[in-house]
């Protein structure tokens, strides 16, 4: 075991700061990794506050995370120190179900281990995730970075890119498809631009005239103002796919409008009950459907990842010293960041 | 202009009585088809009591149509005079847009021509089912009847079995997959026997015990009792389909639980906004999926009257007499039919 410098919270109300967290000793498969960056997701804030009454405190979020290998156990051919990897939303699984064995680690039958505020399958301990000086994650969970990649950049990657990427992979997304996308935040601008790189007709949906430069900068073909009922009515009967990132309350029912017969509407941002309710007649009429989808499994973020090395693809950010974590969630709440935050891990590290 | 012997309802609260008709003289791409057998479907009740609102008076209803062709159109080298042919739900469509184009009329961008209480194409007329002695329909819209099915029995298939057909195809139900069939009405139980001949391995979802020999009998594997909470609890995550033939509010949460991960839910039934609401977290944490199926189109209707030749499959059906509809209509309303009642044109025209 090896004490090491962490950021967290101790509270509900304590807000993130410095604490000292251990880290296990290397078990046979396991990677040892420095951390350089950080990215900072919603799901963050959720747990530091406890929105979702299950945080055990103290909370070390998480799982953005980008390093380099330091050292590896006895059975890893994989990895070799100095390596370029990457630990995003899950740290482990049970391995033996269907899911796992299909290589969707995160549909895993009996819950996957997630990065920080899970519990370690081994020793029962709570996970501790990136806000932290280094990380040790079983081989089969750690991601290879290509080099080509601005490291920061490309750290949000592995939950905003995969989160995208994984339903536009499933569903078969191309050239020929016409690909709405709903909210221009961390995960849609991510998906903006991948759909466009996947060769397909890329609308943005918002609310807000003013994100259409910047839409169209990330990739976007169009730009549809989700408040305007005639521009709702023009787009009608007309997408193959909408990806939906929007993690709160909204009508779904004039998206559903706006897809082709044969067409679906993909959430990855909602988690409540559906309100105002779905019209099951618009989904009957014309064959259209309702699917969700969760962050992506080991294979495939692998995949994606060297799609963005091959297409130059990494996220918008805003570099942050980790001292500043609380003023940068402070301005997520205010939804004021284009598009993710990525904490740089130096300055954790006391100078040396 | 021909006049001919039809039922139908005069008004809201008629009941549904005899009454004269016009059919059209031929156009060149027409078949006029003395009707032998005519299902009643639940739609043919809504209509006659304008339940949505929408029925031009007087309305004659029918929609699963067998007959033998007695004449045809110019242009007709398909169709004979002698051939059993069959008339589902659909008279005509735009035959133009990318729905008509792969086979979907029932998606049609315009609206596809409804067998009744539509409005024709060509004169504005409004369209007139099956109780009736005669039709003149399309040949497009026409199928071919296997000689070698009971001709009454497979009456229904053109409503009931297409709406359960269609979706079971296009989303490739076959052998390993775990299909639930929730309802056993006259939609659900062409839905066990189709997907028990497609290989699957099919439940019945239904809220009596009662009805499990019934279910077995027409090829159910298994029984799940809806309303027994632990029963529901041990069917969890184990379904790669649901087909729901369910046309009222029901819960749909404790169906999408009951999915495996890339699960999918198919409504064919309920048309109304989804109440209670459905958990959106369920579909995301499981990519599980929603989806709605509407009849089908010519050729996969053609395809499944193939396919019940092939393997023996009709309709569980009881005959009844026109003078008889009105008392057919009551027991419908009570659920007090196995499966559906299919009437006997015979009983129509004048004995001669």
């Amino acid at each position: 075991m090896t004490q090491i410098n962490a950021y967290g919270a101790e509270s509900q109300d304590s807000g993130v700061g410095p604490m000292l967290i251990d880290r296990r000793t290397l078990r046979p498969d396991d990677v040892a990794i420095e951390i350089d960056y950080c990215g900072i997701c919603h799901t963050d804030i959720h747990f530091v506050q406890n929105d979702w009454g299950r945080t055990h405190y103290p909370v070390v979020p998480g799982h953005e995370i980008v390093g380099r290998v330091t050292a590896v156990g006895e059975q890893i051919k994989r990895f070799r120190p100095g390596d370029r990897v990457g630990v995003g939303c899950l740290v482990d699984s049970c391995r033996e179900c269907s899911a796992c064995e299909q290589g969707l680690e995160q549909y895993c039958a009996q819950g996957f281990t997630a990065t920080y505020n899970g519990e370690d399958r081994i020793d029962g301990s709570v996970t501790c995730g990136g806000y932290s000086e280094s990380i040790v994650v079983s081989e089969r969970f750690v991601l290879r970075m290509p080099e080509s990649l601005d490291a920061a950049a490309s750290a949000p990657l592995l939950c905003a890119g995969i989160t995208t990427w994984s339903p536009l992979q499933y569903f078969g997304v191309g050239p020929g498809h016409r690909v709405g996308v709903v909210g221009m935040g961390g995960l849609g601008h991510m998906a903006v631009k991948f759909a466009r790189a996947l060769g397909a007709e890329v609308t943005l949906f918002t609310r807000s005239e003013a994100k259409r430069a910047e839409a169209e900068k990330q990739g976007a073909h169009h730009v549809v103002i989700s408040t305007d009922e005639a521009q709702m009515r023009a787009a009608a009967n007309t997408f193959d796919f909408i990806l939906d990132t929007v993690p709160v309350q909204h009508d779904l029912n004039p998206y559903i409008a706006a897809l082709q017969h044969n067409g679906t509407h993909i959430l990855v941002g909602l988690l409540e009950p559906i309100e105002p309710p779905l019209d099951a007649g618009a989904i009957v009429f014309r064959r259209r459907m309702l699917a969700g989808s969760l962050i992506g499994g080991l294979p495939e973020t692998q995949e994606m990842l060297d799609f963005c090395a091959e297409h130059g693809i990494v996220c918008e950010i805003e570099m942050l010293d980790i001292g500043n974590i609380n003023q940068a969630y402070e301005r997520m709440r205010n939804s004021d960041v284009r598009y993710r935050f990525v904490i740089d891990m130096k300055t954790l590290r006391p100078a040396s």
